[in-house]
């Protein structure tokens, strides 16, 4: 194919070392666009910008890679949005990548996660669409373990396709000194869930306010999934889809609930 | 069963008509606590606290009807975390309900919906959870002609169970006269979704802003999803999961992918 059309979002903020990272790989492989939140957006979920306006602002911050940039103080579904209507306009995007995330998506994360978002509106919209995540939350986090991984899962993605509606959710294991990352396990989400708790505290006026914190507590005991499969040092790949109904209780409440018409 | 035990939250905040009265409604059928956001919260997806402090303070709006009642700085997922935690303590709930919406959650609103995270958020801590939508935006939406209809859905729900996990996203039509809903109908997420634009503003300082406005588009010419159910002037019920694996997908990658190890 010809060079194909890159666009790059994520959820920590342009400014973030992972989408710096992405953004060097891409732009071996295309032309390559960066539409990003202005400041971090970590925990937003699948959050749109509504009864609310939005800013675009042309970045300087790729310049010296030759990437043209744009930050944006919407959510990243709004930057994919804007992007396509606003900075794309008419030409056809071939590829949307998110991340790379400081921290897992693996697993429920899918759910909060904005980076995953950014990729689904791109599933949404029909492109083919891939979220990257690595498992360090840290601000310096090392990424350079991963640059032939995300090489080769883009050129599989952008060579043999990937249905339409459907986004990846790959997350990798972070940088061990002998231990090379093994592979890559296409797999299943993980059922694996936080045990939320809350930090009580007290502000500097007598009221009280929280922290949540919480542990990561993983019930499935599968090895078709992602959390064995970041377990076990290889990265993870879990095709997602925008399809939230359950088939298997749809069925089950048709035939077992009298309230259907 | 005994008397019970019903978390109510919702996405338009604790003062909106809606919320006021699934509680009304509620407060027939068990005991009823309501933890929701002090202030609007539409669009928010399935977006966290993270980063950031939480607070939750006792409200007295429905006091009234004897309710208890909080308002929560959080999304309406940090409701339902900080509700299960804080306020219920080690107490069994029972049951989730989200809602009423002041505007549709069909087909792929279902992703942007704070409603449904709410929700969602339930099913996810294995509680039996509904989103309750109304297909009218409006503040002032007639939500009267539902009373009977979510009675019935609530009832079924807390005799029968749904599988642990799924939450059900229950929306209704508007109002019509001469027309009363013909019933329910559950089904799957219908293949439609948002054709954005944005429109395009100069602010008083000479710089500019967006805002993002929409068609709705329905591509999906199937009878079994809901919006055929709400075209058709039936309520739709969508049974949700939070996998969102897409297992035809990893089947198709698994065979024709060269990258799996």
């Amino acid at each position: 194919m010809s060079k194909p059309l890159i666009l790059i979002s994520n959820d920590d903020g342009i400014t973030a070392r992972g989408i710096r990272k992405l953004t060097e790989l891409m732009s071996s492989l295309g032309e390559v666009i960066v539409v990003a939140p202005d400041s971090p957006q970590s925990g937003m979920g699948h959050a749109i910008t509504v009864g609310d306006t939005l800013r675009i602002r042309e970045s300087k911050l790729f310049q010296d890679i030759g990437v043209k940039a744009f930050e944006c103080s919407g959510t990243p579904a709004d930057c994919v949005k804007l992007a396509k209507h606003h900075v794309f306009k008419g030409r056809k995007i071939d590829l949307v990548v998110s991340g790379i995330n400081h921290g897992s998506n693996s697993a429920i994360n899918v759910l909060y996660s904005g980076t995953m978002s950014a990729a689904i509106e791109g599933a949404i919209e029909g492109i083919p669409s891939i979220g990257f995540s690595l498992c360090d939350f840290s601000t310096n986090a090392y990424f350079d373990h991963l640059d032939d991984l995300i090489i080769k899962v883009v050129k599989e993605t952008l060579s043999k396709g990937i249905p339409e509606g459907i986004a990846l959710n790959v997350n990798f294991p972070v940088f061990k000194e002998k231990e090379p990352i093994k592979g890559i396990k296409i797999c299943r989400q993980a059922n694996a869930k936080w045990l939320e708790n809350f930090d009580k505290r007290q502000d500097p006026y007598g009221r009280s306010y929280f922290w949540m914190v919480g542990d990561f507590v993983n019930k499935d005991t599968g090895e078709d999934n992602d959390e064995w499969a970041l377990a076990n040092h290889y990265a993870s790949i879990v095709p997602c889809q925008f399809d939230m109904t359950s088939y298997s209780t749809l069925n089950h409440l048709t035939e077992n609930w009298s309230i259907n018409s």
